[in-house]
């Protein structure tokens, strides 16, 4: 389950929690961003972490491998590292996944605490237990689903990040607004993704919180956290091949596609369809996709792993705050819908 | 929690179950032992399986390795398998840890079935969801604790066995006899480990089920599991430098050493301590360890995984069903009662 701390790190109970767990040992997880721009902020507002080991890998998707986890296990091995010390993965959406997975598997699952330092690992990747590594050019094809003891999310790390990076995670700050409801979604889109407030960063992650809690082995609503995720997962795919798109980017291309589906099915009325379309376009423009590369798109939608026996699975929504899953869409319905937004503009 | 079935496979549900779980894909985990003798018995007793890909890695202790892991994560990918396909964990030990932290980590879990065919792998190896791979010498380093839908235990796999691995299993089986009381002691000593009947093996199963599903992330009575071990992991450490010795025996020897340590500290009466040592000593004679082996094994008990903060701590018993956990022991204590064994022979 989660456990989430939203405000500044200095006035939160990870000291107190540090002297709780009483490791022998500490291992921070950090890339070499992280390192340089938030590793200070950690160690200055929290006791107790001078003699902690420090783990750097490689910043970006390709840490997310077997290699580095393997490498990983033979640090803390060397360290002495024990079935009772305690793991702090310091980063965005990369290092909470390789680090969860590592603090999941090593010595059959240590304690491990999670202070996501980008907006999408905040309200996104850090929650919901879900981590693990790629397998080549297959997603967290290796992982578990396991929880941190605690997740302190702390707003002043948004400052330290370059401004795709925080686009990225307003993406998904959206998606839970239009899951959740009118009201949240209003609060995020009048909100500047680099001054995001502590109060209205609770309310957002505590959407994925609580859906997570209800259903943590995705059986249904999980499910609805993948708004967006079946056509943007393709696109992500399509675009890797060639000069790759942002995380969110991606997904808040797959929202509008998957918006244009619902509207087209006459599920989704006209007003909502606007309202996202005009916040979502600007934001994140359509990119080109060449005859070829949507082809390629519409296999990878054939071959998504929440697809059941061969048909493609998706999200719809009927109206904002109104989110449905299990929809069957056909590849030609995705391909119309991706078309007729190209078109609108 | 444990699932167990003990008996036939031909009148087991395994049949059934494959047809609710409703796979797309099978895929069936052997070494080359259990291909060689155990898939057909499997293939004979249960419908569904005609279709499925077999998968086979080399017997031993070396296939539980991070390289094979990766290897057959690739396999599974390769081969389409999905997040609700099914994979059959055919094997000793060796197969069940592999193929337990296998499943529990592609996708981030798939299901999986353990048919354990040595007697090591069903009265211990198969239950209470501890998996993994080895790190180099450190032994079950990676892993998680996570369990199969169903783990079917049939006693004709145990005529495939070779004497020493038949005894290897003996060993642990005896140890929950020891921790369970007189009753089931008497009936395990008495039994012959080739002929083994299912209710006999299904009470012995039992012990180790009861106590995991009471405490599956040993926080305290999952330790009781440990009697013999604290010794008996070293001497599997220092014999691994050597010619050797298989994990049933090594844990013989633990429990010789750790019942004659409860002698001499006035914990356990003399009757018992001759019950005990009468019949391990002539199934499982005292290996000769030189001065040099023996502190070599002193050194890897200080570094036993289960101490906190530098003490050895290990399980002692007071009798036959009275096993007590996290008692500290000093390295001296476990030579002297290492000494007393051999000297009284």
């Amino acid at each position: 389950m989660d456990n989430l701390f939203v405000g500044t790190l200095i006035e939160s109970d990870l000291t107190r929690l540090i002297q709780k767990l009483n490791p022998n040992k500490i291992a921070i997880l950090t890339d070499e961003n992280t390192y340089e721009h938030c590793l200070s902020l950690l160690m200055n507002s929290v006791a107790g972490l001078e003699s902690a080991e420090i783990l750097q890998v490689e910043a970006g998707e390709s840490s997310k491998d077997l290699e580095i986890v393997a490498h990983l296990y033979g640090a803390l091995t060397e360290y002495g590292f024990g079935r009772y010390d305690l793991l702090i993965n310091l980063g965005g959406g990369v290092i909470t996944d390789l680090g969860g997975f590592l603090g999941s598997t090593y010595k059959r699952g240590i304690q491990f605490i999670n202070v996501p330092t980008s907006l999408l690992g905040m309200v996104d990747a850090a929650i919901g237990g879900k981590n693990g590594v790629n397998l080549g050019v297959y997603k967290n094809q290796v992982g578990t689903i396991n929880f941190p003891v605690q997740t302190f999310i702390d707003p002043a790390f948004l400052q330290t990040l370059p401004e795709t990076e925080r686009l990225s995670g307003y993406a998904e700050a959206i998606k839970h607004g239009i899951i959740h409801g009118r009201s949240l979604f209003e609060k995020i889109i009048k909100s500047d993704p680099s001054q995001i407030d502590a109060t209205l960063l609770e309310a957002v992650c505590s959407v994925k919180a609580d859906i997570v809690k209800a259903d943590t082995f995705e059986k249904g609503d999980r499910k609805l956290l993948n708004f967006g995720h079946t056509f943007g997962h393709a696109l992500e795919g399509v675009m890797m091949e060639g000069k790759g798109i942002t995380h969110g980017y991606a997904i808040a291309i797959g929202m509008l596609v998957e918006s244009r589906i619902s509207l087209d099915r006459g599920l989704l009325n006209n007003e909502d369809w606007e309202l996202i379309k005009q916040n979502l376009i600007f934001k994140y423009p359509i990119p080109h996709l060449s005859e070829q590369e949507m082809d390629r798109l519409l296999d990878l939608l054939q071959n998504d792993k929440k697809n059941h026996s061969g048909t493609i699975r998706t999200c719809l929504i009927e109206g904002i705050g109104r989110c449905i899953i299990d929809q069957e869409v056909s590849g030609e319905e995705f391909r119309n819908a991706f078309n007729s937004i190209t078109n609108d503009l």
